[in-house]
């Protein structure tokens, strides 16, 4: 049952008199439960009991925090319908959405809880002494990963579950040993509660220190208190440019600047190249209409541009797509702002000189959103910034380029993104070398002959892109990999063996790939 | 023979009336080159030749860089006693130091060269594709380290080779793929003519592009207006705290915010435990004394504060230590700025409630500085800022406990730190581990029974610390993971075998480790 509290750590709290509601976004009507916004006293409280629980919670061996990992993912399947119902109610995504979403959730967390009892992340290095060296001794250096301390995650409106209050960035930041304070969404307060009890009922079972899992309710002042506070060591964050820039500014102005991992707006453009226009056209217009609208198009590797040589081909293919955009219904969008802002937005678009809409949605009420695709030369394109702005939302853009250079020139003005899509056959792929590489600067993950969404959660998955696509484009929030976010190295100088954490001593006791003298090796010292 | 130019790649340039001239320390007097400060025009030029050059220099293979790196290496060593002489004058540093400083220069390009021809420090992850997943088929995946674009890199006053025109940043920012734009310090611009004409040369002779390699003269603006500049992915920088936090803030303030590695103040505190002191106080002064006074203390890991328990054994340390730092003559520093600023530093220091001085130099002229210990109670250093500051040259403060809480007190109030040093004998580190713990929160190197001077080059080196010790704790800046600081991974999908770089293609060409569906291995896929 829903009680609209705060946690601090293991703490039910609620002192405050501000409270906040869900809509849900279906009827436009609040959900009866209020929610406690957080106190300055409260924020405090949970910034105190993270800081305490770090001392402990770093020390815990990745065993153990596998098992706090795994259950927490047991816990969440035990909320069974009652998660996706009110997750349902606050977003106006189907129940079968979040049955596939509460999969992946639980599957990052035991993905991490597996590189944890794997142990070998934590990149240890090892040059031994050497004594005799001249002219002076080499000492005996070791080095491994720690945790950085208490991490700040908001949660993102587009994934209550996968991307917040047990999404990638708590489960890797467990996993690196920093205790998480959530900053919970404002759409969905409930789906964040529910989580919440199922984490901290993990932590209780696997016995967790007290802290290290809080979860707050508040608007943007909560969130920026947070970051502000000196014991916060990293934030996490999904969302918004404006919103992303906001957090990150704020932690560079802190006295101890700390890092932010904001993934932010992206375009995700997709190239389409010649022969494989000319081959497929209305094949490919099927599978980009899927893309297109998948999850109501509030991916964040949504595909908003499609890049291609003018001509018959391409009237064909946007005829298709086209089509196939007017036969979706438009769908009930996260929460009104979202809606409001979706229809705004689009409509500048097709505003802009030289913008042509192909299709429109016709009844679109409330928080329905409809898809939507719009025409532009190249020419247009190239001299109009507005036409490379995220328009959160089903709807997308097909650039008419007159020639080669043209697009060559299109790819040298993308901003930075997180994903760039080339379909092609391998002929014209080969040929296009010129433009992959310009796209190679511009991305964090090139995608051949697919679609943007769909990030798989994996090793070599990098999620994130240069900015303003992530505010860091050297780190990952999906896949093990993110768990890099969190951690900084330390070095230890002849250190007694019974000192060193079990990773770095002789014997080797976790039974770790470590480099040794420049090898890799999971051999004993000795 | 010194030209006082500025390299804008291959090109000697220059057009500006302004000019530098180095100041030799040891009679203050003016050496006779004078050196062009760079105008807007000249800088303009260096970053439009450098983003040129990333776009070559980037694809260039491991082995390739490696050539160029190893080249650099003869190239210094071609210059033989011309850049000691010259490196001496401009900083009143022996020739003797600066044999040394050009060995470790050249190993570290050596070592990163090395570390290309091998060629598994990218990072190669592959997950393979499984077309038959249920519900839906996985992507193959493959990614890697990228190098991120042209690197600004600013010489330091202490150390003219390792750390400036090719030291530890060039290095590394060259062996990740980036370009390199020095700004010159003003107190060396001849070692930095001398050595950038040794890289250019290296450059000329392993064909690599023109551009890869620039080298500026100016002072601060000059560096703000490289950091400012679009062109820009990177800086690297090592020196005053000051300095490197106003380049933090500018990199920050950007339209597109970069990494900024700033190396900057430390104090290096060192715990003397009870029965190691008891047993070795003498000794223990001797080996504290040669730490405090290396390179006239100017070296970034200077150990600042000694802590330990007040009695008879610390004592005798501390009259040890007197004795030695009496014995030690008044020596050239960098410049006169540095001299007059460690002067008026140890003043204030000296001044402070409870501060006593144990030994000061007497007769310290011009740009000589001599060596100074005071001793200051526990209480007395817990209530007062002042006292945890960095003193930059030959001057430590010992602090007296009158207890191992306050010994505690005292690692709980410490800011981040380059290193931290332990002596004591193996059971009574044991028994300190809560001191222990509590200090590897604040340093990123710590050091048992040796002192903090002395930064092995390995894999296994940290040389980095949380903020303010440097800007980025989760980077070093001295070793082969230095390379990390100038990359992002990037992630290919489906990408058609012959369009993937060498590192990441099916047959595994170059026979590195990489990551193949979560097992590192240098097997060849399918």
């Amino acid at each position: 049952m829903i009680k609209g509290t705060n946690f601090i750590g293991s703490e039910t709290s609620s002192e405050g008199t501000e409270v906040l509601q869900a809509t849900n976004p279906q009827d436009n009507q609040k959900l009866p439960e209020t929610f406690a916004v957080a106190t300055e006293a409260e924020i405090q409280r949970a910034m105190e009991k993270a800081q305490a629980a770090f001392l402990e919670y770093r020390n815990y061996s990745g065993k153990q925090k596998a098992t706090f990992l795994d259950a927490i993912a047991d816990e969440i399947m035990g909320l069974e319908d009652e998660l996706i119902h009110r997750a349902s109610a606050e977003t106006g995504l189907p129940n079968g959405r979040f049955e596939g979403e509460r999969g992946r959730t639980c599957n990052q967390l035991r993905m991490f809880a597996d590189l944890l009892r794997e142990g070998s992340w934590v990149d240890a290095r090892i040059d031994t002494a050497q004594p005799d060296r001249e002219p002076i001794p080499k000492a005996d250096i070791r080095r491994m990963l720690f945790p950085l301390g208490p991490v700040v995650v908001f949660g993102a409106s587009n994934f209550p579950l996968a991307f917040s209050t047990a999404g990638g960035d708590t489960a890797s930041a467990l996993a690196a040993g920093c205790p998480v304070i959530v900053k919970s969404h404002e759409s969905h307060p409930g789906t964040n509660e529910l989580v919440s009890r199922a984490i901290l009922s993990a932590a209780e079972k696997t016995a967790m220190p007290c802290g290290v899992f809080s979860s707050l309710n508040g608007g943007p002042e909560t969130g920026q208190k947070l970051v502000q506070h000196p014991t916060a060591k990293a934030v996490g964050f999904t969302g918004s440019f404006g919103g992303g820039k906001a957090i990150y500014d704020l932690a560079q102005q802190r006295e101890e600047p700390i890092p932010v991992y904001a993934e932010m707006g992206s375009i995700n453009p997709v190239f389409l190249l010649d022969e494989k226009l000319e081959n497929s056209a209305e094949e490919l217009a099927k599978q980009y209409a899927g893309s297109v609208t998948l999850g109501v198009g509030q991916f964040c590797t949504n595909p908003g541009i499609l890049v291609a040589q003018a001509g018959e081909a391409l009237n064909r293919f946007s005829t298709a797509l086209a089509e196939e955009l007017s036969d979706y219904e438009p769908a009930c969008m996260l929460n009104s702002k979202i809606a409001d802002s979706y229809r705004g937005h689009r409509s500048e678009l097709l505003e802009q000189e030289g913008v042509k809409a192909l299709c429109t949605p016709s009844s679109e009420t409330g928080t329905l959103g409809g898809a939507a695709v719009a025409t532009v030369s190249g020419e247009d394109f190239l001299k109009n910034e507005a036409l490379h702005r995220e328009v959160f939302g089903p709807s997308t853009l097909i650039v008419f380029c007159a020639d080669e250079t043209q697009r060559l020139q299109i790819a040298q003005q993308l901003e930075g993104q997180l994903t760039i899509t080339f379909m092609g056959n391998d002929k014209e792929l080969t040929a296009r070398e010129e433009l992959i590489n310009i796209c190679r600067e511009k991305a964090g993950r090139i995608i051949f002959n697919g679609v943007p969404t769909g990030v798989e959660v994996c090793d070599s998955m990098h999620h994130g892109g240069p900015f303003p696509a992530t505010t860091n484009g050297m780190y990952t929030s999906v896949g093990t990999a993110a768990v890099e976010r969190f951690v900084r190295p330390i070095a230890f100088q002849d250190c007694p063996d019974d000192l060193l954490p079990d990773e770095l001593q002789d014997e080797n006791p976790l039974d770790i790939l470590r480099m040794v003298d420049g090898v890799q090796t999971t051999k004993k010292i000795g």
